[in-house]
């Protein structure tokens, strides 16, 4: 596909965050399921229903645009999630391994503000602001689970990690 | 590696972050090479030398720790510099693929800004306000590159695209 427009690029990076968010349909579950702290596991679920609509959303604007709803291959997404899948799998002290999906999410959260960011610019560019108006919301909920998730950590799941890496030592003693 | 102590998670991130920031070095020669503002080529050269001093600084945090210095494969940056590549490779028009090259680098951004925000808590938790310092110093600089390229976008990068465009539609005409 030549990239001869904006409206091109609009349409190349639309398909990316769409194939990105389908991609975390399948992701969030195993994550919520993978996590220890109910805190955590609630965010995650809450998040996956907060994905479905992002979904429904850019199913709109494709249909506003008369273009067909596909995704297309998103690398960047898909390196973040085989990270997440490769944390799950590992050996390891569950409030750490929580801290780690932590980490894990904020990853996904910031690639897709850093993708919105510019679909709102380029769909206000392109004279569409009801599209634009679509899209900002989703990113306001990116940035909102963003700072859910700094603030989940702060507020108890990494002191925990330190805390079980601690009764380690002292086991080792 | 098994993920028993916020440490070993904290090590296990800033081996993934030493790989990211290679092949980041490895990657902004090339964009800087394929940018056709000046303005955004200078961005990229100047993300660059901060990319450096970033990887030193990486390696003192690593020297303070009694750790050796390496990288563990960093899919996710992977990913987004493959559809960086991608793009680059990509027939289009330059202002359009300049408007790309920024929506590339801002998730590079976004991807760096989630990991170092993980690092500096995990560091504070730790007891290292040292190392915390290093890896706060570099998250202001990755934050502000993110803010100087929305700047650029919004300055003319991204409006040169929509008036490529238009000529191309009227050209068609």
């Amino acid at each position: 596909m030549a990239l001869d427009t904006l409206k091109d690029l609009f349409l190349s990076e639309l398909r990316d965050i769409y194939h990105a968010e389908n991609q975390l349909l399948a992701a969030l579950p195993r994550m919520a399921e993978a996590a220890v702290a109910p805190a955590l596991r609630d965010a995650f679920i809450k998040h996956l229903e907060e994905t479905e609509i992002q979904v429904q959303r850019l199913d709109n604007v494709f249909e506003a645009l008369g273009e067909s709803a596909r995704g297309k291959r998103c690398q960047g997404m898909e390196g973040i999630v085989e990270e997440g899948k490769e944390l799950m799998a590992e050996d390891g002290g569950e409030p750490v391994l929580d801290a780690a999906l932590i980490a894990a999410a904020q990853k996904v959260e910031h690639y897709e503000i850093a993708a919105y960011g510019c679909l709102v610019t380029y769909a206000g560019l392109l004279g569409e602001p009801q599209i634009a108006k679509l899209l900002k919301a989703t990113l306001a909920e990116e940035e909102a689970t963003d700072k859910a998730l700094t603030a989940l950590g702060e507020s108890g799941i990494n002191q925990a990690a330190v805390a079980a890496g601690m009764t380690e030592e002292e086991e080792e003693d």
